[in-house]
C-alpha cells in the first residue's frame, strides 16, 4: 500500500463583496478559513478566487489540494457560470479557468444550493429533509433530502422568490407582479425604503422600531413575503425545518421575531396552516457559519484516490 | 432451487365513487384490471378494497397475490387513514383490515402519491423529474424523482391547493384567501358556478364556449389557479414535466388550451417565465390509464423472495 493521496478539498464561496474559502478533510470537519474581498469582472473572479484556494491551502495542516467546489451566483451550466450581473460576469468558464490556475478538479454550484448543502452539514441530522431559504439582494431556497440538494430539471429549483403571491403586487424586474421578492427581497426592500445607509434593511428595521409608519408598512410586506416563502416551501417540499440565511437573515432575532409573528396571525385564522407548526420549521443559521464555502467543498469531485488509497 | 413464490402485486385506487384495482407482474406488467363502486364508511370501504383484490386475483393468469398497495384521499399514518372524510372515514387501521381479509403484506399510500408513480410510470423515461398534478375536488401534486415519489417530512409535500396566490381571493375552507384550489379545485368551481347538473365543470366550460360571461370567468379563474400552480411546481421542485390528472383533466384538450393559453399570456409579460417554457411542460394523463391504481401496485411492499427465489 502506499502513502494515501491528498483528501483535502477546498470550498469557495463567491459572494459580490467577499470571497469565503475554507478547506476540509475526508470526513469533512475544517481545517482552515479565510476571507478576502471580491474583484468583479471575469478576470477579477478568477483571481480572486484563485488566490483564495491558494491562501487557504497555505494555511498551516491543509496541504495539498485534492478539488475544489465553487458557490457562484448565476445560472451554471456544466463549469460555466453565466448572468452573473453582480459579479460583472455574462459568460464564464469558470471551472476551466480555475483547473488551470490551481491544478485540481473543479466543481461549479449555484451559490443557494451550495450553502444548502453547507448549512445541513452545520446543522447536523434534520431528519428526511430541510430547505435552505436565502434571503439577499434576492430570495431562493435549496431543497436538501438525505443530504442531497435537490437538483431541478431546468436550473429553477428553488426559485421560490418569482412566486407571485398577489396579482396586484409590486412590479418585479422578471416581469411579473407581486413575487415574493419584490416583498422580501433585500435589493427590492432596499429600493422601496430608499434608504441613504450602506444597511437599508436595518435602517428599516431601525425606523420601524421607532414607529415609522412607512417602516412599519414596508417590514411587514418583508415579514409577509418570507412567511409565504416558507409556507410555499412547506406545501411543496415539506422539509422538516427551513434554515434562514443570506444577507437580510443578519438581522437574527430581529427578523425572526417578525417572520414568526406573521405565521403566527395567519395561522390563527387557519386550523389547517396551525396544524404545520411553521413558525416552530424555521431557524436561522447561525451568523458566523461558513455555509457556502463548507457547502462548495462538500460538493466538490469525490477524489476516488481516497477511497482506493 | 424451489419454484418461484408469487410475485404478483395488487394496486387498489380508492376513490369517491368507483374502486380500481390492478394485478401487476414483477416487471410492473399490467396482468388484470376492474373497476367496481366504493361502498362508503369504514367497513364498506374494506369490504370494497377486499372484494376488488379478490376479484383481480381471480382474474386468468393472476394467481397468488405477494403484496398489495392502496392509494387513497385522507392522512396516512403508518398503515391507518385519517380524516377521508368524502369516503366517511374518520380513523381506520385499513391495512391491518385488509392484510386480515387478503392474507397479503399491504401499503397504504396517499392517493395522489400513489397516481404520481403510476403516472411516472406511465409515461417512461422523464428525465430527472416528473411532477403530478391532480386536480379533482381539491389540488395537489405529486414530485417524483427517479422513480421515487418526495416523501416530504409532514405530510404536505405537493400541497400546492393551498398555496395563497390572492390576498383579496375568495375564502377557502382551510382559513386562508385565495388558495389555489379556490379558483380552480373542483369542489370549488362546482360550489361557484351553482350548476345543477353531474358534470359543474363540464357544464361550466359548455356554458364559456356559449360565450356566458361568468363562465367566462370562472373559467379564466380555473385556467390561472392551473397555471399558478404549474408555476409553483416549476419554481420549487422544477421538474421536467408537469403531468395533469383528475377528475377536472377529463375535459381533455379543452382543459389544457385554455391553461396554456393562460401561461402563454403571463409569459407574454416575463422574459424569466418565457425562459420556463412552461406552456411546453405541460401535458394530459391519459384518460383511461389506471394511473392511480398502477402506483398503489408499483408502491406495494417488495417481495423479498422474488430477488431471492
Amino acid at each position: 500500500m502506499t502513502a494515501a493521496p491528498p483528501a483535502v478539498r477546498v470550498g469557495v464561496d463567491v459572494g459580490g463583496t467577499k470571497v469565503e474559502a475554507v478547506a476540509i478533510d475526508a470526513a469533512g470537519g475544517i481545517l482552515a478559513r479565510m476571507r478576502r474581498e471580491t474583484v468583479r469582472g471575469e478576470a477579477g473572479v478568477i483571481a480572486s478566487v484563485s488566490d483564495a484556494v491558494a491562501r487557504v491551502a497555505a494555511e498551516p495542516g491543509v496541504g495539498p489540494v485534492a478539488a475544489v467546489g465553487i458557490g457562484i451566483p448565476g445560472q451554471i451550466v456544466g463549469a460555466r457560470v453565466r448572468n452573473a450581473v453582480n459579479l460583472g460576469i455574462s459568460d464564464l468558464d469558470l471551472g476551466g479557468e480555475v483547473t488551470a490556475a490551481v491544478g485540481a478538479a473543479v466543481h461549479v454550484e449555484n451559490d443557494v444550493n451550495a450553502a444548502a448543502a453547507g448549512a445541513y452539514a452545520i446543522r447536523g441530522a434534520v431528519g428526511a429533509s430541510m430547505a435552505y431559504l436565502n434571503l439577499g439582494t434576492g430570495i431562493a431556497a435549496g431543497i436538501v433530502h438525505d443530504g442531497r440538494v435537490w437538483p431541478g430539471a431546468g436550473g429553477t429549483a428553488g426559485e421560490v422568490g418569482h412566486v407571485s403571491i398577489d396579482p396586484r403586487g409590486p412590479e418585479c424586474p422578471c416581469g411579473q407582479r407581486g413575487c415574493i421578492e419584490t416583498l422580501a427581497g433585500g435589493g427590492a426592500v432596499a429600493r422601496r425604503w430608499s434608504g441613504d445607509g450602506e444597511h437599508p434593511v436595518l435602517d428599516l428595521f431601525d425606523a420601524a422600531d421607532a414607529a415609522d409608519g412607512r417602516a412599519l408598512s414596508l417590514r411587514g410586506d418583508l415579514a409577509r413575503g418570507v412567511a409565504a416563502a416558507v409556507r410555499v416551501l412547506v406545501l411543496t417540499a415539506d422539509p422538516a425545518v427551513v434554515v434562514i440565511g443570506g444577507g437580510v437573515s443578519r438581522l437574527g432575532d430581529r427578523l425572526l421575531d417578525v417572520v414568526r409573528g406573521e405565521l403566527r396571525a395567519s395561522s390563527e385564522r387557519s386550523a389547517f396552516l396551525t396544524s404545520l407548526r411553521l413558525h416552530e420549521r424555521i431557524e436561522l443559521l447561525p451568523s458566523d457559519a461558513p455555509a457556502g464555502a463548507l457547502g462548495a467543498a462538500l460538493l466538490a469531485p469525490a477524489f476516488e484516490g481516497v477511497a482506493r488509497g
